[in-house]
């Protein structure tokens, strides 16, 4: 049976395709979208979310706006790698879908408490604001989520700082209430997804599935590409956000190991790192494990057989 | 016209006297009570304020219940002071009010949308989670907010720390994002409170009122004496809450002065302060302000002639 | 008896008052001074030093150069109150008197461990990176010193920070060992010090002694005054540093007030905050205490007579 | 010619292995001998140094004792690891050296002053509390060294916190002195020093040697074996402080890699971190560098070659 799963996401170019691989992939079953400043504000991530899921002619899902801004911390969003759109590349079509009229936070309680425990599975692709609130808000989603397998932190690796990462450090408060909850909680973060690099091989697979959401891939990974050359000097660009709903759908599809992760909420140099502890096995009762090894051939098997079974969809 | 209020708090003998004071002055008029976890737990305060409503024979007033933790911080509550139900010593009734079905949160967000900006004053008299939440929630409230007039902090006094008050420091991160907000806020902190002593004179007058509600609030504060006494070396207690009430009532029961107020989130000594910064005059953009100075007897007559305008209530 | 203190400066306009104090009055015997990076870099105090022993015709007394920057942190300066020479205003003359050839952390410490246990008082007015040096290389002087009586912190007054004062916040690391050392720690800071203010008839009174050393005195003020004024609003200047003296001449002219003082270093703002605690009577073994109420006559009285003593001093 | 050499130490069984390889290896010369509370109390891990020099035969280098205590943080030493001597395991013998009068700090400052430009290496496996007061009272030390070769740190691997190694947080702030002069500073931490473990085979080599300092080698590392074990799930122990002296006497026994490093002083998680950014290029005026791999076997050969240069010595 597909496991079924919110995407809590700020698309953002890698959470468009993460968006595609859930939506083409039989074995996941997107339940609901949800959307949060991050990659850009919260107008444009929405409005991209829903122009995205013309694009891929997502239809039945309830797609809701949630946080405009971090838990204490002032808006960060990353322009300098998604551009001024959040989505800067492909020329992205009007949304025809609406939004529903409730707030994420409140679409993702009512989706969990509505199913059964354990039926629910959170992939936070983003800042954690909304899971953070949704959670304070109506605690026990933390007994009946399945999981969270979210993209975000890096144990040994960083982006926005020297050792944290965008999605952690945007808010770091949020992201200690998710890493501290009861959950399960898989962190996919950079150590795994600078793995997870869209090779002129990779490229060249997605252009022969030869139809229009392969090209606006394509069109994606074209922008990303660069921006992550100038800004990190990537030579190929790292497409974090799939990876954990690729997680999801295959376990095998990366390595993980358990161990205690916190979030450190007050240091100068580590503000927002994800402090792992590798130092002994973990504890019995440990809810944390992060991604270690990817094997990038099966990943992007995944994304390409999403992308064949979307198949061409109207312009 | 009476200021409207919401009324949120963590009863608590002083949140007990503030929702007497609001429930028997003309000039307040009570749209929304909702509670918090504080000086007990939420089941406990949430109880606590519903018995309060029968003692004091509030009727078509929503109460909701809230958030049951801290933002990021664990738990911490105040039994010390206000005992194991967190309203000790009196003998309470059962609840005959029924709690609204909706979350506190909620329903601030919905009272103050419903209602004309500028109508609708929040006045917390506990940690500031519900109302974090609701802003982050809703940040249009945030404009349509007259302003929050709560009891919390201090600039020169702590009793959670050398330099924290209670309901601050139990959630700062809360605290952080309400004094940050772009609503006024009036600080009535321990500065001010430390002035609301109970002397034998104030529970003379509350005691020749002669109705069960006044045997009731010397009931109180007979507990919360004999606690403050023990834990802190008070003569007579400080009866903080009604003061946050007392201001929106009448502005000139207290001085007030303008000055930057902010939340300490890092500090090892200082965590959960309330920092308020008096070198210069306050920029005239300046939102907050602290309260320094009260009129203790202007004070008392105002919760003494609240109690006798509640009258009796039947048993 | 005399009272034999060694004077930690950074000459700085209320520093070299402070010296004057010191050597014109009986009740106290200069038996050393050192400078450390301050109101200036260390060059320009160390010179401004020897420029006031020269003034006040300080002979006999070795004067020792010490740290040229804190601790920890990177070194800032009090230009906008005491100019770029530290001692802006008046005419400086050459310094005629030779620098010890230690290190004043070495002639800290050998003046202490050279006199009798409890013969010694430091009196510093300046930050305290050189008598944490001290007391960290020679543990022995935190019990020989009788006490440590320091300019510097405030417990409800801050001037660098909303809640931190100058001396301590430009290396609040020193600060905290410090005022975490055995021996008794007096903090006279800006509570009292901002009641020393050089009135109209405080300069009128100085302007009587006539001679060449009370001259200056008021030339420094001159400029003091009116650095504060545009500065910090003050309307006659704060003369800090020689309160510090004036309370080892005669303890009388001020009241002080036993409580725990701890140092915050990781506050973000509260950094360098001296954070005493009034809530309980100070425990039995408290080695801290902070000046509360200045006998403003007295003060002053202090301050005249010492310059009545020192007398005329050839230019 | 010789590089010559300051060993500041905390012994310790890693650090008298190093003391071994400085004596015994010609490319080295050991100038100095300077100790630091750290594994054990400044006392013990004193002695231990003289025992060492004797079992060596160390003689004409003086020894000096320093900083009995961190400069901010209160003792903390690692008695689980080198047992309630600093250097349990062996009998060690009465020291017959004598201790240089000066303080450690002192001597420091001295050696380096008295050598040319660049002729002195200091090369610290403790604490940094001795280095940090050294270049605070003489800061012309920084420019005059040759450079900072230490055993402390790891960018990826803590021992004393998930992220901190002990040299570091036992005296942060002294550490963020050392790695922000200006001198360069080779970090040898966890990362390169959990490479260089004591196996079966390099005990067999070393009880080849067949004299009373290599026996004494082998019982160091019995203890440390089972300590390690026991402690920390080591198979083999790893052999710190002897690899930052083997980076000075060979710099092909690892590579390095440059790279910023800087030390978080207000982590709730990470303090003591030794944080290194590795996500550009190091900048041309980097002047910190990290070891990253060890050749292990090029590394016991020089110790194996140490122990058989200094040959038997009468017990």
């Amino acid at each position: 049976m597909a496991r079924k799963i919110i995407l809590d996401c700020d698309p953002g170019h890698d959470d468009a395709i993460a968006m595609l691989l859930a939506h083409g992939n039989p074995d996941v079953e997107l339940v609901a979208v949800t959307t949060v400043v991050g990659n850009q504000t919260l107008e444009k991530v929405t409005r991209n979310a829903l122009s995205v899921a013309r694009i891929a002619n997502i239809t039945g899902v309830p797609f809701a706006a949630g946080c405009p801004r971090p838990l204490v911390r002032d808006i960060e969003v990353a322009h300098t790698i998604h551009g001024e759109s959040g989505l800067d590349g492909p020329v992205l079509p009007e949304p025809v879908l609406e939004l529903d009229g409730r707030h994420a936070v409140d679409l993702i309680i009512d989706t969990v408490m509505s199913h059964e425990p354990g039926e629910i599975t959170i992939v936070p692709t983003a800042g954690l604001t909304n899971i953070a609130l949704a959670v304070r808000k109506e605690p026990r989603i933390a007994e009946r989520v399945r999981e969270v397998v979210l993209m975000g932190g890096g144990y040994h690796t960083g982006n926005w700082s020297a050792v944290a990462e965008f999605n952690i450090k945007i808010d770091p408060e949020a992201a200690h209430i998710v890493f501290n909850e009861r959950w399960p909680v898989t962190m996919v973060g950079l150590d795994l997804t600078h793995q997870a690099l869209a090779t002129p091989e990779v490229v060249r697979r997605i252009a022969a599935v030869g139809t229009r959401p392969a090209a606006f891939v394509n069109e994606l990974l074209d922008f990303f590409g660069a921006m992550y050359l100038k800004e990190q000097g990537f030579e190929h660009p790292p497409v974090h956000d799939p990876c954990a709903v690729a997680y999801v759908i295959d376990p095998d599809v990366m390595t993980v190991r358990k161990a205690p992760v916190d979030i450190e909420l007050t240091g100068t140099l580590t503000l927002g790192m994800t402090v792992a502890d590798f130092r002994a096995p973990a504890p019995a009762d440990c809810r944390t494990q992060v991604a270690v090894d990817l094997d990038h051939g099966r990943f992007w098997d995944l994304v390409v057989d999403a992308l064949e079974r979307i198949g061409e969809v109207p312009a």
